[in-house]
């Protein structure tokens, strides 16, 4: 089970094509998806921008099946191979799938393991419609679910059973567990029993954090009340457009570009593929310029962990803003800006020493719409800080209160909590 | 304080016009709303739709100003005239500005009490975006939010202090209480004390069902499983056009009307007023041809409260699916229609004898846009049924958790369930 994938020029694409009514790249069954331009308005500051952003309107599902083994979780993880992934095979939850997977649209092999997530009278842990990055997918959702069995289940060829603590180890691991196993795992409420422990060291802060009722600096209704002003004050606008109109983006040597080389370009693949759908396709993909970044700056409040986050306003997201974390931006294109332009505390977090760092690893974008492309996922504790407006320290507990329901904390969030809550030693329940 | 309204000729209002590039009815600045025309598209059933629409992509602030005197929760009310109200003055919360009001775009005066819902450091009890009517508005939410203060506030002419309890009785009276005061009502939370009572009364098992941990038939996550599954599996698209398009409507006599005379029209008014923004002003409204229906049905299960509620799909809801009441529809529009197509439990409510009806009066919709037109409020008490596919039998005390989260309650069920928690007796907190 791989996949060989190979750069080839937008307009070569089997089966895609550039519309000439609406200006978009989409597939000819009108399928799938489409690559589009969005001019974005804000009142203040008064920017504006174009650029090009993924529309599939259909919802797919990310689904952990998980079960206990003599009274320790269990999750059955697939090993998959993704076009856009730089080393082959990731870890990806038990089902992965698109509205156009599991429907059969591809003409491909049924989804493995689906028949736990549409059962009725199966057991819910967690589902919920999260959203995908904000700046690169127009009102995207995917469904996030967690159901147990009590069934005997085999793993077939390619799935393996690891503990919630072993995957949590993995984590660690370079590119290995992909974007969506950790967007699930943000989801999975873990619950606690050391918030009455008595040691001082960051696990048993980050337990403490974790316990639902536990004391948080704010409290929640004030947090929604934050999210509610912030989400009812912005004035963004976006709105499609032809690619052709945007000016700051060239379509030249087969592929989008930035014109100052910045963010990201869309360019075209084909893939070969041994042991998924089909044998062979074609599609665009989204490669970034370099490497972003997502921190988290934390730090105990009475010895109870916080998080630094970041109410963020991005184009693509269903309802304005959602948490982000504490930085969330590609350095590289930050690099020569002048201080008072650059995002706040990335100084902090980019310059901190290894006494202070919990977590530091790079993990990749999701492998079927991003090619070679991923996060440093880091997470630095300092001292409390002063607020700024737009940023409010949470606790991980609230945090995954806020994940049970849609639109709070988008895809970086999760995706870098996932990291955070791995370093909490309770997973092997 | 009062205003006259004159229906006029929708091509005669000063400021408006039928804007031939879109094809919409908008008001020559830009600002304020736009009638615009919306084609619905459901994949199952196969059903596809035309109707004129709102868009005021704007959120107003809906606020309660409240506040103990001698331990007793007190409500800042002001009674307000509005032009479509068919009585005059109703019962509005203390704040209740669209965003051109409370930033002057009118040209008018201060709203007053604004600074209370818009300082630092406020105390906020509730503080939550919720939609409009998802049939009426295109992705419309106000701020409803509830702001306790310790400070002395006068009572200024045209507003006064009612106790919660004074308010809750005030609503079996018809148009008093309006449709913005219903809302807030549904998203403050009443807490209770009342679960261990012996008594088996109703309001005994209305106070049981509000207690958060209650007993409840589903546990939450259930619940927000079957809603994710709901919105997931949806194909509901809706797209805006010219309202030329609309080949159901006709623009006929100064008014747009459905050409079966159904559902509802747009029409003209030119109102006078003394004591609001401005003296005099033009505008288009929604008038609809017969008295609409929100109706409960409501079952005692081990001694607590459960509510039917039904998750509809609506074509101007932000997230696809919002919980509605057992019943919501327009009766008339379905007298003529066969058994198997009249909506689920509307003979059953409509049929109740007086010994199970707990509440039942008639309230208007919103003043400001709606022309002479409301619902009849139906609360009916029932032996338990089973639930169809799309609905659920839940809890008060749920419902009100989600009630502090968006997109979870549509405008019917808030202003249904307010008339539900006003016959629990514990409002003098």
């Amino acid at each position: 089970m791989r996949t060989i994938t190979e750069t080839v020029p937008l307009d070569h694409l089997h089966g895609w094509h550039h519309d000439r009514s609406t200006g978009f790249i989409a597939h000819e069954s009108g399928r799938f998806f489409s690559v589009e331009g969005l001019l974005v308005e804000r009142q203040s500051p008064g920017a504006a921008w174009g650029q090009p952003i993924i529309n599939q309107p259909e919802t797919g599902i990310l689904g952990f099946l998980v079960k206990e083994f003599d009274g320790i979780l269990h999750i059955l993880m697939q090993l998959k191979a993704e076009p856009g992934n730089r080393n082959g095979l990731q870890l990806s939850p038990t089902v992965q799938a698109t509205k156009s997977n599991y429907t059969g649209i591809h003409g491909g092999l049924p989804v493995p393991y689906l028949e736990y997530f549409q059962e009725p009278g199966r057991r819910i842990i967690a589902d919920v419609r999260q959203s995908e990055q904000g700046s690169r997918f127009l009102r995207k959702r995917n469904r996030n679910m967690i159901v147990e069995t009590t069934e005997p289940v085999e793993a077939r060829d390619g799935f393996v059973w690891l503990t919630l603590g072993q995957l949590h180890r993995l984590l660690a691991t370079e590119d290995l567990v992909n974007m969506s196993t950790r967007s699930v795992l943000a989801c999975l409420p873990l619950g606690n029993d050391a918030g009455a422990a008595a040691d001082e060291g960051f696990g048993t802060a980050l337990a403490r954090s974790l316990a639902a009722d536990g004391p948080a600096l704010h409290p929640l209704v004030d947090v929604l009340s934050w999210i509610t002003e912030t989400r009812t004050l912005s004035e963004m606008r976006a709105r499609t457009v032809p690619l052709d109109a945007l000016t700051d983006w060239a379509f030249t040597g087969g592929r989008i570009r930035h014109r100052a080389g910045k963010h990201f370009e869309v360019i075209g693949v084909r893939v070969e593929a041994v042991g998924r759908e089909v044998g062979q396709w074609w599609q665009p993909m989204i490669r970034a310029q370099s490497t972003e970044l997502a921190a988290l700056l934390v730090t105990r409040v009475r010895g109870v962990l916080h998080v630094l986050m970041q109410l963020r306003i991005e184009p693509g997201l269903t309802d304005t803003a959602e948490l982000a974390p504490t930085v969330q931006c590609t350095p590289a294109d930050c690099a020569q800006l002048p201080p008072e332009q650059r995002p706040p505390f990335l100084d902090l977090v980019q310059n901190a020493g290894p006494a202070d760092i919990r977590f530091d690893t790079t993990l990749s974008d999701e492998g079927g719409r991003f090619y070679h492309t991923g996060s440093r996922h880091l997470v630095v504790e300092t001292d409390w800080l002063p607020e700024p407006l737009e940023f409010r320290w949470l606790t991980p507990g609230q945090l995954e209160d806020l994940a049970q329901h849609s639109h709070y904390l988008n895809m970086q969030a999760r995706s870098v909590l996932a990291c955070l809550r791995s370093l909490y030693d309770g997973g092997d329940r």
